[in-house]
């Protein structure tokens, strides 16, 4: 049994809340019931220098936790002067992920950082970035189309995430935190809405894992990414 | 008339929601209009080196800004490798004022860092922030007395905060942005709930200002500072 | 009594030594006491790039303190790889203060730098510098007028600096090293020559003050500003 | 057809040079076809600090590229003062599949530092660093039980890694850099000699993948590895 | 006697291989018996900013070490977040020997970059370097002239350097580590084919060093280079 | 003629202020010409790590430069966050002269940091600063007796430095800025009392130099610094 008591392939409760802020062309607050992420689209009419005169657009990420997101306090990474490895590595996934969403050609020479900053954390901070910052790229293109600098929409579906994981010998779907420390194996799934994989990176945390325990996670991934999914159409319907 | 229709002497609306996150000993969303700060106190049973073996304990503070909290999108100081001129001056400003409400030596060998992280942006973060950081401090002591790390309080009292300035030739109170960005002088008043001052700090933006401007701000500081100690004092009380 | 000797509303000593060094337009070593600071002003001809097509000029100030211009040595920033927060917080001030007192549309599209490199230091490193670079300022303007970078005067007035605390329960002018770390509270003032405030910085480094202590301190402030000023005057004379 | 000629599940040709350099208790030059990587493990006789007293070893690993390993030069990153993100993902990726292979509570309070520094790349320099690392980790073991700082062997097996992708719409093995430029799909997994997975990273580059050209990629990688873990078995046996 | 047992004035075995690594335009790997240094000449089309429009070229080094070519493993510089002070001695030693080789202007508004990165260790690290970077400048250039992007050859001559110093009271030549770190002078000499002098770099390690002990020094240096230099022409006639 | 109309062997005017700031154990303004530097010797009572527990102490020198100290204005290394190659080149330079004429185990566990910042530079920094250390060393370690934390002095002699160089064909002594960036070849060397050399460094900036060119700067050096020597002996003397 999961701590949580969720059967395994049960999410999390998850929200998205729109326009969390007020500033920015897409703001969304996201949460996998403790975990929380607020991710803000900004749109800018320039691109990196290297992409500049190519007619190409181009889509990033950035990643941050508050310093007591998490059960003890973290050091500030703009006090130790530098961004660690994990959040190298999560800001690189998240980005990564959403332009795989975007047709970058279409997008033309500007530019969308998102934003995800965890503001509390228990699990998944990286899948729920991704799963807020695709809701909040969306809004922000919305927000481009209607004040004319896009024409039409370039973005070619949602994209959700999840994690999944090998815990007491069984596949399970959203890792809260104690689940999370505990799991054998920890891998996160990032699928566009048609089912196709963007991302797979599974991590063999205290035992390597079979063949058979890979296919086990990726069918409780595809089915909690479809959940996800649901919501966040739900949400952008709103 | 002020942009905002608000009288001279009238704040925002001010609100403080305590337990805003989970982790932190004492977390509060502070909220002066549409300034959103998230404040966490942490507490940890060390201090810094320079303080070991003094009997002393140790208040602190760090100041952040989400990237979009603001019409456009800041770099992150993270990404950028270190922290501005801007926001070195804030923390310092916070710490000294919740310092200046603590007695440290009944404090005892602790340190409590407060952390405040502005998720949105219209003015007067650095008043808003230590006003929050005052409730979330107070929560932390209450917290360490009832995990007995204290036997009594070592908290002189509540310190609150407010900005002033001149304004098309006339002192009002608790600036939001598009008053700060035209107001000729901005200060900032940090009080004590008994009415002492811990840290005026005035700035001519524009023009300089004279003697008799400086006693109509401090006057029009002194009353919004006793609305928003009523304020704390009510969300404590919950 | 002040451990110095002086009266309550005596300045220390104050010379002002231009022409200290030979390669900036204006170069002045200034002396409160034994607080020694050297402040050359650079020209340069081109301004920051967000400035760059707008038609004005731009002053700054970047502040220093030798290694060994204290008590114990420190370490020195360039070392370390950074500026700390206390040298950001006073080079921010002293540029604020210089700004308040130049026109940047006479200026032109032209940038002045001051640099106030302390090289011994008694208390009031700040003001020292404020007052010193303001003198500074002044020679290199009129080297920017005798070679024709400009045709006029930007400059609205002198502009000086002042300490004032409460040190035994009095207010008292101008603190040394000795009085500064004993003193309740610690104030700054920055003044136009016509008596007008740029900069009013108080902070209870022991004990909250009161507006009537606030009173006290801000006339000692005028009268020993009135007293540098004159200094100021005379040196520029020579 | 694939631009090397070689067949789909055809991996380059794989040298393994044992002893490259003389002072590291392991030292290796891999060779994938043209990716060179020198792979040194160094002993140390402590842990990291948070890892004191814990009774258990430690495995980490560092990566680096000469700047001239690639078709046009790349900055130093010891002289842009930060090791970009690509890096520190890698040198993760590296770290976290050796320690999969080590009992650390049989290594005892010592640390081996892996070092791979791409002298020449030609794609595949992440599995090749893998592939040489699990080879200079042996021998520094070795080392270690030849001089007695260990009685017996804490590795669980050999680790290797191979890359595989979807080129031209069909699954490839160990990809050379003008295949992965153009490919769709790049995977990269490691895997112990038992066939278990310790790491499994896709990414969709160009285009989502579906789960049958997971399949087929995770077979081909199967098929590789136990090739390459040959070779590592062969080179250790001289 | 020497602990290598060579006589005071012999050098080193001394081997060039050129074309070491594939996708620089020079590439050597120089060994000075067991030190071993990989040295790529980079061509850039551009030159940097400060040079611009002036018609001139330039030429610059950088200098590395592995982690682990040393007996202890050193601390990885892009780790350690900056290039220590020895590297960046040394880089400007190789650069400006380098230089002193070329013509700027015949070179044209071009960059050349020679990285120096030391694989194995074991005493005259900088010397060994020199020397393979002139043969991999060299390469450069005539790789340069063979694709039109030089019209004449605008190296004076070929340059190599040699350590000498005092040991054991007798002047030695080309320092091995043992030597080296047991000698009470260490000397750098770099010098052109002509028998000109580049640089002269004495330090006294232990024991300061008489004008006749300089002498001796240079003389055993003359030779020394004399037949270092025979070995770039051979290896570059191949 | 030399520029300055001094004979080719003639040092510039050397004056040696010692006492110059007030705080540190050695303080002394050192002038060569229009060079002036400001070297202050710290004393503490402990060592680096690395030497701790060993009985020897440590001597070792920072060196900076006042941004305006050059015609033109240099970035501030404490702004930009690192020190150039050059300062640490200069600060190594500085620190093996002097610890070269320390007995290390004489001084016991104690360390004398010399800071040298120039506040006017025409030429020569580096020499007039390690003439300037010396003395400013020598008044430390005198207060270190005085006070009880010697028994005897360590010094081994006075160290003393000169630049020479070859300008128009003719070798010349201590070169002023002008004879500098004219020079074909520049040459700092540093000396014991005894004449014996403590480093040579000579750069061919323009042209290599011969051996009979290097004989005559030696000649000019040795008796430069004979001269600078009895001004440093004539300063500790008052």
């Amino acid at each position: 049994m999961r701590p949580s008591g969720r059967t395994a392939q049960q999410v999390r409760p998850i929200t998205l809340t729109r326009n969390f802020t007020a500033h920015a062309e897409g703001s969304v607050l996201v949460e996998f019931g403790n975990t929380k992420v607020i991710c803000t689209a900004s749109v800018e009419e320039n691109v990196p220098r290297w992409l500049k005169g190519k007619g190409k657009g181009w889509v990033t990420a950035e990643y941050g936790m508050l310093p007591r997101a998490t059960h003890t306090r973290n050091r500030r990474e703009a006090a130790s002067g530098k961004q660690g490895g994990r959040t190298m590595e999560i800001q690189r996934l998240i980005a990564r992920s959403l332009r795989a969403a975007v047709d970058l050609e279409a997008l033309g020479e500007q530019m969308i950082t998102v934003d995800c900053d965890v503001i509390q954390a228990d699990g998944g901070t990286r899948t729920a970035s991704i799963t807020g910052a695709s809701v909040a790229l969306a809004d922000a293109i919305n927000h481009m189309i209607a004040t004319g600098k896009l024409k039409s929409n370039p973005m070619k579906g949602h994209v959700a995430a999840v994690s999944v994981g090998i815990y007491n010998g069984e596949a399970i779907c959203d890792l809260e935190y104690v689940e999370d420390s505990a799991a054998d194996t920890d891998m996160n799934v990032v699928m566009m809405e048609d089912g196709k994989m963007i991302e797979v990176q599974g991590t063999a945390e205290e035992a390597p894992f079979s063949h058979q325990e890979l296919l086990d996670m990726l069918a409780l991934a595809q089915q909690g990414i479809n959940d996800i999914i649901e919501k966040q159409k739900a949400a952008l319907a709103e």
